[in-house]
């Protein structure tokens, strides 16, 4: 009986975290130009002061089949709405990602999405590629509109320097209050030939809300269809992106894509074991740009993980995370080293998911191990000073078990500090 | 046509606030026991140091009619338990309501539920009344125990001192963080008589959710039968204490009662006019009590009164007002005096509710008139220093003109500073 609990209880462990059989290591300086087949550049176009890098520009050497995540936001940024129509018409056919942060191009009407046009066009003609070829990303202020001319200026610069060494550089034009450039990439061979995984990312939601923006750019030399790659995208960026879109407002310029432009001669679908290798390699590039966007949270000082197992389905576990992770209360006590697990059963019951409070646990990893701090609901009693110790580290993870079926979610979030609210008290003015 | 667009918006800036003929003028001292038949004490239990006021207990001199209004939490204290199972059963037939500040008696198990049935039983016998009759309520520390002892000592000793002055007591008992007792009550007359308002409350939500609760207690001495007053106490709630509601994080202690003993010998329900009378002279006592709730948050320095109009249906106002009111980016914006209105447009895409960003507009109130800050979902490029004059002011009110429909409604925030953090970081230990 015990012994069983025993197994239950660490098939879930392992089972908890997406199901990798061993994490690739990273290339060095690894970003979107590591796949074979592209190449970037970046360049200043006056809207950032003292000439850092505010425009980049992404060029494949072939179409790429890609899919787009966006935001969710009933509001949509002019970018958003230039690049979900792009998408939808041409999904094999794109070759270009042009950026630019400091303005999101939110909320400017009609002549945003005149502007968004603009830009694509700029890409499309600086770098010799054919019209409706080229999707745009922005991130910045709201309701600023975007300075067409010198965005163009910019552009033309960038695409007369595209090198394959040139993501790193892109990958530092999105940055806006974030502190450093987030970048990865990795490989790993499938019997037919090395498939690379690239990405760049900046922040958003709880953590660069008022820059209204999480933009993430992956690519791939895998051969790919877009309607493979769309599902693919959906799922990793449910277990990545969106499981650090922490604090429900959703912003007007959220967006994911992925390019395959199939420069490696392999087509991970057909086989379903390359297939399995080829979505871990994506959703480790995701996660590690996803992470690196919370631990790079305006005011942030500590990384917080929360685990929800036994839940009857994903999206339920899903929902009880980030009620959890997008709580005040559970950020607070979290900043403040405070062991108040009331906190998180209180936000846990607030999620809309219907909850049985005498079947709930929650622990603290301890180490190897765990802490229970609650168990049927109640409080399991824990050690007061082992608990404060654990809630002092810099890293938290928790554990709440639902109890009442097998799925489960991880989220991340950071705490609340002081700090966040002076960053963010005074942006535009 | 411009004329017409004058009047349509004078329409709608009279009909936005509640619509009252006339504010009563609130009695001196006013609270729940203002009305005849009500007598209230308070005690020290030791729950609070230093002789503090910690337990109180209300009693009526004859049966209630009752409602209640509770958490939708997922995970409910014992004492909303408690009392959502004997106000089903028995809702015309309260005499008493029992406090305590200090622990929330929630998440403690079949224990907690046992100790909430003891506070009950208590209040009964201590102050004579018959078994099932008294409703219990309970704020504090999440997870921790009830000592019944002391509190049920404390319950005796204020059935001891039970007083038709004793409601203002009873407010400062159930406070915790709060740094003002809330209480209030009205009077009107009806032709047929006076009919009396009073109530109590103590903040929670976004303002003092770390004890987990928002309790209200509301009476009357109008005569009422349960199945009439339920649904005005909703009606009521949604547009105040709902509305106030602002973190997405229903506590699991949330609770409003109403209770009206009929001593006033005045039945509202015979007469449409007093019917309107008495729901109006209830929600302006709620709306006092919420109001105070929100102006006395924690580490708060300013208010923000969100006004949605223009919408298909009141519930969609309300859902794209709490999106608003509960956005970490507008609350940091108001504590900074920044009129970053590109946030308040980005958090209400976020409130679920579809929107046509072609047909906002976004104004704030400049003395008794309005500075357009946004209008169809672009800037309308208002004079800077105006803008910022406005939101420098210490309460701020916005309008947000979805353009779609005649629905409205109100919501009212505090805005979010560091003291907010620094206070909830550290709270049980």
């Amino acid at each position: 009986m015990i012994r069983n609990a025993v197994r239950l209880h660490k098939r879930r462990a392992s089972a908890i975290l997406p199901p990798m059989s061993e994490p690739l290591a990273p290339l060095p300086d690894g970003s979107i130009t590591s796949p074979r087949g592209f190449t970037a550049a970046a360049a200043h176009a006056g809207l950032k002061p003292e000439g850092a890098l505010d425009v980049a520009l992404l060029v494949s050497t072939t179409s790429c089949a890609t899919a787009g995540v966006f935001t969710r936001n009933a509001i949509r940024a002019a970018p958003v709405v230039y690049d979900a129509d792009l998408l939808s018409e041409r999904p094999g056919r794109i070759r270009a990602v042009a950026m630019n942060a400091r303005i999101a191009n939110a909320c400017t009407g009609p002549a945003g999405l005149e502007a968004a046009r603009a830009m694509a066009h700029a890409a499309e003609q600086a770098a010799g590629l054919p019209p409706r070829t080229a999707l745009v990303l922005s991130t910045g202020v709201i309701g600023v509109p975007l300075p067409v001319d010198p965005v163009v200026a910019g552009l033309r610069a960038a695409a007369a320097q595209l090198s394959p060494a040139g993501g790193v550089d892109a990958a530092r034009a999105i940055m806006t209050t974030d502190t450093r450039a987030k970048h990865c990439a990795v490989r790993f061979d499938t019997g037919h030939g090395a498939v690379t995984v690239g990405g760049i990312a900046k922040g958003a939601g709880m953590i660069h809300p008022d820059l209204a923006t999480l933009l993430a750019v992956l690519t791939t030399d895998a051969v790919a269809e877009p309607a493979t790659l769309a599902p693919l995208l959906h799922r990793v960026a449910d277990r990545t992106f969106n499981a650090i879109s922490i604090d429900g407002d959703t912003s007007t310029n959220d967006t994911v894509l992925l390019l395959a432009n199939g420069a490696s001669g392999v087509d991970p679908a057909r086989d379903g074991a390359v297939w399995k290798q080829f979505e871990e390699a994506v959703q480790q590039v995701a996660r590690t740009l996803a992470l690196a966007v919370v631990e790079d949270g305006e005011g942030a000082t500590k990384l917080l993980e929360v685990q929800v197992v036994g839940a009857a389905s994903e999206k339920a576990a899903r929902e009880v995370g980030r009620a959890i992770a997008r709580s005040t209360l559970v950020k607070t006590a979290i900043y403040g080293a405070d062991p108040n697990w009331g906190r998180v059963l209180a936000a846990a019951g607030a999620a809309g998911v219907p909850l049985a409070v005498e079947r709930l646990t929650l622990q603290a990893a301890e180490g190897a191990g765990w802490l229970t701090l609650a168990t049927a609901g109640a409080t399991a009693n824990p050690d007061a000073a082992r608990a404060r110790a654990i809630f002092q580290e810099k890293t938290i993870r928790l554990r709440l078990d639902l109890g009442v079926g097998r799925a489960e979610a991880v989220v991340w979030t950071c705490d609340l500090s002081p700090d966040y609210v002076r960053i963010n008290a005074d942006y535009t003015s």
